[in-house]
């Protein structure tokens, strides 16, 4: 048996590197792309042979959660082959037997053990677990060991000894502003399982939707929704499902701002005079609820006895971020109560708020979770704080004795790369200097996709697969951290994941003959190929910007991430450092050729469609850009001096494309201004 | 108002030929890409604008599948354009007016009006029909209308009048054989709907499989699947689906042979001793019920009394096809029964126990339909023959006095071109010849998905796009016959049809990417764009061919046709013919160096996967293949004389190339034929 360190295996993942791994014979198969990569993991020779007739023998505890989770199991095995698996039965061995040793709590604990053993042989497979938990994580790994390979799919022989390093593994998807269907949102909870977070955090009110049955106000729905929501047999359907794939679900209901939709129904818990209705665009509204009125507090009192009914989960999100605090300002009683009560200022205001608010949901048996602005100096011990300012607000919560969730980090609505989320660490910054005991009140972590600007249509894609690299972040040894290997894992996961139903790679090519209207719009592919939103917040800057603006522009048909020009940026990378190989240097000026006579062949077509339009400019600088790349190229690779003034000029022409187009950017600009910078230095 | 006759408009369909209709002002707009192509269309100037607020109005007769219909257009038609579409309502003026004369049948019948009158203007857009399933129809038109323009999503102003050419416009799938998900079902009667297809028949027994619930014999489902069949309650479902598309559902359960399965839970039905399974392998099986007993027919009177309460149409579908006879003749009762009978042979058998099964079906209220074996000198007028064999079978009933639909020529298992299902015509061959009398028993056709080698993962790609050419011959005039007008415009319904969820275009990717276990298998795509699966039967001599064989082979990954291939094809008969612009030159070269260096490229990788390997030698002979192309390109646009040596040995080598390899055709073969005997006769 072949034993190596992680450390050593994440190198070996990133497919180089293998020398490094001195004193240890390597496997003749690939090491298994996994992620998140387990906490302990050895490879042993041969493989275990997937054929119709596997047969799973559940042993020990059993429950109906488990026969579905083997149902389920094998339906995905066989959606992953294609090889129709017979059902399971009796009439023959079990060549997969799944060990568990007892229950978990009725309803799914923080801190539960998921811990799990996977031992893979090429006779067959044991997953030993102490609780269905541990059974769900083990079978999805399992599920990842499965690749083709010349004798046919197999999973190679290994043992894994796997635990999660934070027990609070989330993602949280914001249908307030944008209704999803529950398809939606059940493949994604596929994909929750499939890299093994465990919390499902649903912002399911915001100002421009309340997306929820309420029986009690039904105004709620009625009125603060345009028809688009949620009944709560559906909800309770969604948390069996949740809970079937080991996920909780926390509902959030943000107050005492973010309300605009509860006022349509109810204006009386407004600070402001009304009327209201639903907010039909983005950005932070000036409605707060009125937290100096006793009816506030009794509507929201009936209220919990609903929801906290509904959803079985021992904590409750109240949200409470973004006050601005105008309402308040603007309502002399509220002013004159204020004075009264002797609160200096609407953070105090805010903060009254949130401590009538805490009792309230600490007398219906739950546990409180907001966002960073409900901390204040006399927050209850057992109130969850979800950081979305980051690692100092976190530390200081944790230093205060509240625990604690980073979000800051994991905004996948903001565009950013894999690499940069995956960097980011609940323990790190403030947070590393913590004690021990500071440090246990770190509980982990939440990936948040706020729906401004996405839809059903294209939320996969936001989502996954970056949001694997955040469920690694949050499972794996604080030490698995090389991004090559993340990327070369990710793709993998990525190509898993579409097994599961998600149209995150899919959704490019049907968005794109959508808007140019062509059966093959393949010059727009490879303009689409090469850019990526802008980050953060600038999509706000464009066109149109309300609640019904269609989402069908390329900004919104690609990716976050470009896979092609990140690849372009690592031949750069070896090509400036001289160690670029023949095929390198080809592979690079064949895609600067592309790029460069691209714009000829789409151009015609831009000005066809509405949507395209924009792309003129885009498509163009494209052309150029990759121009000067070639020239650069050409003066690298034949070690010809550059002429400074065309440098000095080009550079300026490629910051200029640095901007962003149509909320584009243009990722081969940076691989190209390195080509260029070291055309003049070498 | 440009009034332009059918077959000009099909002319510029086709996106050439313009001058052809000459004397009419040509519109600035393109014609618009509708299929079925409508018995008579005007174009008008200017277009009708699509965005969030379009508003239906129903006029005249209403019922809830109109308001249904209404809300599934306008979920459409978001999807297809990505536009968020306000929910409809009374607050805002009406720009879509569908005015209803009155109701259709409560069951569907054949022979109901289907005609539609839809007239788009830029202010608006109204749609009359007698009843609902002309609005069903034109709803669908509107869809086919509306593209991406420069000002927006629009629908060009245009004036249609419409209706069926044939009353009996099918698709037949077989589930027997296998299994598929509702879901599959369903999206496909979504695509049935998008064409203009009236009949699901819906093949739901067979040796391999009973597929349907049976509450009097519950051993049919129990002994005769593998646990896979459908409930009543989602047959019930179904029916309701269906007719909501304004299609009828009739089921087939063939019999007296193709009743392996039913014989695994009554074995007493069968001539032969037993015992019986579902089969587990494809072919004409010996299993035969025994027409001899009363029994039979007292089983199978108790049996329709379900079938025929659960299925609404007035047609029943009882099979009735190759039957060998083995085991009747095996049978030492039977034989002696015949004698006593004077039944002289078993054609003569089959025909008593048709006979006496047409008087049990006309007995429950239905009208009997069976393949063409059905049909005997004393068959009841009324029975209508399904022809598999074709023209002078189907011609033949209908000179008898019977009714008959065409299935011949449309068998879409057969992976034969969209240009041969079209040119089926079931007025053509020997009922071109029949009187006006006899052609009006000629109800239409069917296209028949037999399902020995698709599954829910493929099935979707063999069943369209082709299905819509075979719809168009069926609904629209018979001068519609433009083979290049049909292609250009079945391009555009495919893409059309994933707006539906159909999988017919997304699916190669997925299976690329299992068997090759590559994220981005470029090399393998370039193979599986020119190839298709061999035509006819020739997929039965593939290495597994059982029931529970994975389809996952890339003769399963491929569409029937290689647009890539039928486009290379064209480019040659361009240049052989002296016509080729400097571009279509210049394209056939460029796409001959990719096949060429492909192989290259692809072959390091084909070995590593059990899928792959065997595609070693194919990806060779497309290299070699399209080196002779190159080589006899270069010679025929240089104007060089062909070695005739060695032409003689290329063409050998291409009629080896032309025998398939792993069940796949290479499709440039022929083409590049072309190009070599060009190259010498130039």
């Amino acid at each position: 048996m072949k034993t190596r360190a992680l450390r050593c295996l994440a190198l070996l993942l990133a497919g180089g590197a293998f020398s490094i791994c001195a004193g240890e014979a390597l496997a003749q198969a690939p090491a298994p792309r996994l992620m998140p990569l387990p906490s302990h993991l050895e490879t042993d020779d041969g493989q275990f042979l997937i054929d119709g007739n596997i047969n799973v023998a559940l042993e020990g505890y059993t429950e109906p959660r488990l026969t579905l989770a083997r149902d389920r199991f094998l339906a995905t095995l066989s959606r992953e082959t294609g090889i129709p698996i017979r059902q399971n039965g009796p009439d023959r061995p079990a060549n997969l037997t799944i060990k568990t040793t007892g229950a978990s709590k009725p309803v799914q604990e923080l801190g539960e053990d998921e811990s799990y053993h996977l031992k893979v042989s090429p006779a067959g497979v044991q997953l030993t677990a102490a609780n269905p938990l541990g059974v769900l994580h083990g079978l999805q790994t399992f599920l990842q060991l499965v690749r083709i390979t010349p004798q046919g799919f197999a999973a190679p022989a290994v043992t894994i000894d796997d635990e999660p390093r934070f027990g609070w593994r989330g993602l949280m998807l914001d249908n307030g502003r944008h209704f999803m269907h529950m398809e939606v949102i059940e493949r994604n909870l596929d994909a929750m399982e499939a890299v093994k977070l465990n919390v499902f955090h649903w912002h399911i009110s915001d100002d421009q939707g309340f997306r929820l049955e309420i029986k009690t106000y039904p105004l709620l729905q009625e009125k603060g929704s345009n028809g688009l929501y949620y009944t709560q047999q559906q909800v309770a359907d969604l948390i069996q499902y949740a809970r079937d794939r080991g996920i909780r679900v926390i509902p959030e209901f943000d107050m005492p701002c973010h309300t605009t939709s509860w006022f349509a129904g109810y204006p009386q818990l407004a600070s402001g005079p009304g009327p209201y209705k639903i907010a039909d665009h983005w950005g932070v509204m000036d409605s707060a609820m009125d937290p100096t009125r006793e009816s506030t507090f009794e509507f929201l009192d009936k209220f919990l006895d609903e929801m906290t009914a509904l959803f079985p989960d021992a904590y409750f999100h109240i949200g409470g971020d973004e006050c601005n605090g105008k309402e308040w300002n603007a309502n002399q009683k509220i002013q004159a109560w204020m004075r009264a009560h002797n609160i200096k200022d609407n953070a105090a205001l805010q903060s009254h708020f949130g401590a009538r608010l805490q009792k309230l949901v600490a007398a219906h048996h739950k546990i409180m979770e907001g966002w960073d602005e409900v901390l204040q100096p006399d927050t209850p011990k057992d109130v969850v704080i979800q950081s979305w300012r980051g690692p100092t607000a976190l530390a200081a919560a944790a230093r205060q004795g509240n625990r604690g969730l980073l979000s800051n980090g994991y905004y996948i609505d903001l565009n950013q790369t894999a690499a940069y989320h995956y960097s980011s660490d609940p323990l790190a910054g403030d947070a590393a200097k913590l004690t021990g005991e500071e440090k246990a009140r770190i509980l982990g972590g939440e990936a948040t996709m706020w729906s401004e600007y996405v839809n059903g249509e294209n939320v996969d894609s936001r989502i996954w697969p970056r949001t694997a690299a955040i469920a690694e972040r949050l499972w794996s040894p604080p030490d698995v951290r090389d991004v090559d290997s993340m990327y070369a894992r990710l793709a993998v996961i990525s190509d898993h994941l579409e097994f599961y139903g998600l149209n995150h790679q899919s959704f490019t090519r049907v968005m794109l003959q959508r808007m140019s209207g062509e059966s093959d719009p393949k010059y727009l592919a490879v303009l689409a190929s090469v850019v990526q939103p802008a980050e953060e917040y600038q999509r706000e800057e464009f066109q149109q910007n309300d609640t019904s603006s269609p989402l069908t522009h390329m900004v919104d048909a690609v990716g976050p991430e470009s896979d092609t020009a990140r690849e372009f940026s690592e031949l750069v990378k070896a090509m400036v450092a001289g160690k670029a190989s023949p095929e390198q240097w080809q592979q690079a000026r064949a895609w600067l050729e592309l790029w460069r006579d691209n714009d000829a062949k789409l151009q015609p077509s831009l000005p066809r469609s509405e949507i395209t339009a924009e792309l003129v400019p885009l498509s163009h600088d494209l052309s150029q850009v990759a121009s000067i790349g070639l020239r650069a190229l050409d003066d690298l690779q034949n070690h010809r001096p550059a002429n400074p003034d065309l440098v000095a000029s080009n550079m300026q022409l490629l910051k200029a494309a640095e901007k962003p187009e149509a909320v584009l950017r243009n990722m081969i600009v940076p691989p190209v201004e390195a080509l260029l910078q070291a055309s003049v230095s070498h």
